[in-house]
């Protein structure tokens, strides 16, 4: 299959549909719907809706509301990253390329504005125009799949153990644990809220759920490498950027190459969970290649 | 109807409920959890809760599952606090007699503690096994009804519009709005919630939906007033911030004896709209009352 083309093609959808439910800018209160929309169009790839649209069609035929799901998670990554990038915080400049969120709208703007995306993830997963096509026991566990892959033993939970790694000399199992929260738990949501959207059985949820938990570090591990090997360029932001803040990456334990290996193994064992699953989960085994490969 | 007994009774239930649904300060990370329940316990007096379920008992026989939507809505009201006395936005020092979280926790782990607060909330909302006596229709429609009351165009949109009316020259419509967003959709919220647990039919949610505007409104001005008339003992806070912020209250506009009649005003309505309710609606009726008349 072209996987770039399948991934432009899915970017536009989520993007339109993202479009369509954050309101315009010229809507009151303005600033706040302004820097809403700054960050989440800042050029994200839309990895997880993207991961979100591919599991259920791994299952069978995406339900239309797959894609509020999917945004959802754009929100959810959108306003992580917009808290993340604080002074308080990491105090990044840049982001993509551009100017951080409080940069451009102050830092009370930028954690309003994080905080309004967060819990429009939540709105739009219950509405129930844009859901009629689910049943609603589903969508009540869709969004407690969100709700546990974002919050404090999630995401927000991996940020907190990060915070607190930096300067610290920990183990690789203390490394692990920190990117199984921050990152791993969001992408788990993602894979199986598509997946319960699609109405997976038991045992296709649990496939895709290893799936998840496999390209998740793969994931990571990629973002350390890149951290260390992109340029400014390839990247929107700073890199070397892990090292100055003296963090622990997977290229401290296993050097770049070593790295780089332990990735394409949690790649090719994510794709070996799918080996029940037939021609339409190759979406999914393509973007869990993809992860590994990219530059950005 | 003993008011105080109620109040103390519905509070303990609450804070029951909550100590139940945090994770203990030793669950790792054990900084963020702690965090979230020095907030989430320093003395509120859970008037959202409160207001959920008072809501449900006027419609009939409140579901088990209306503490949870209580909590929940305690949960986005702590998680607001934490955010709005952050540096970047107030810079409070105290609240309710004690530091405030960022004085405690730093503004990172402050920052985070109100991000899992807020997603804790949909966790709650979401859960089956806390909701499992309601329709998953009803438990939809009540997550929704919290996601609008809190997100862009409810408590974090009338955020938004405070902080851009500091310090100019707005008028009684522009406050009037500023309030029925930053205070009113919350409450509005609170009492939707709890009547959509206890089946509420359309003619009583539209009832109950205009008492809660009423009140939401009531409590903004008696809140104002309290800002001029009571002492830090009283608050717990500072008092007479607004003044020093010159920011526009009710009081400006009306004086402390006009406000406070329109408060009463406000009041008198809001019970007005409970007329075709019978006896069962007596803690909503009380509960309007007691916000005007409260000291904090």
């Amino acid at each position: 299959m072209d996987m770039s083309r399948y991934l432009e093609q899915k970017r536009l959808d989520v993007d339109r549909f993202l479009d369509q439910v954050i309101p315009a800018e010229k809507r009151e209160p303005t600033t706040l719907h302004e820097a809403m929309r700054y960050s989440v169009f800042a050029g994200g790839k839309r990895v997880r809706p993207i991961l979100a649209i591919a599991a259920a069609e791994a299952v069978g035929t995406p339900p239309r509301s797959v894609l509020a799901i999917a945004s959802s998670l754009e929100l959810i990554h959108t306003y992580s990253l917009i808290h993340d990038d604080l002074p308080a915080m990491d105090n990044d400049d840049y982001r993509r390329g551009k100017l951080t969120n409080h940069k451009v709208y102050g830092e009370a703007m930028a954690i309003l504005a994080g905080d309004a995306l967060l819990t429009l993830a939540f709105e739009l997963c219950s509405r129930t125009d844009l859901m009629d096509d689910l049943e609603p026991q589903r969508q009540v566990q869709i969004i407690y799949e969100l709700a546990v892959g974002s919050g404090h033993l999630g995401m927000v939970g991996g940020q907190v153990l990060d915070i607190q790694a930096e300067h610290q000399d920990i183990d690789l199992t203390a490394l692990q644990r920190i990117h199984a929260y921050k990152t791993g738990m969001l992408i788990r949501a993602a894979v199986r809220m598509g997946a319960v959207a699609a109405s997976a059985g038991a045992e296709q949820l649990q496939h895709l759920t290893g799936f998840a938990e496999d390209i998740g570090l793969a994931f990571q591990i990629a973002d350390d490498v890149l951290n260390v090997t992109g340029t400014r360029e390839q990247l929107g932001k700073n890199a070397m950027t892990d090292a100055q803040r003296g963090k622990k990456t997977y290229p401290t334990f296993y050097g770049v190459d070593g790295a780089r290996a332990l990735a394409d193994q949690c790649v090719r064992r994510a794709i070996e969970r799918l080996s029940s699953f037939d021609g339409k989960a190759d979406a999914l085994r393509e973007l869990a290649r993809y992860i590994t490969e990219r530059q950005n």
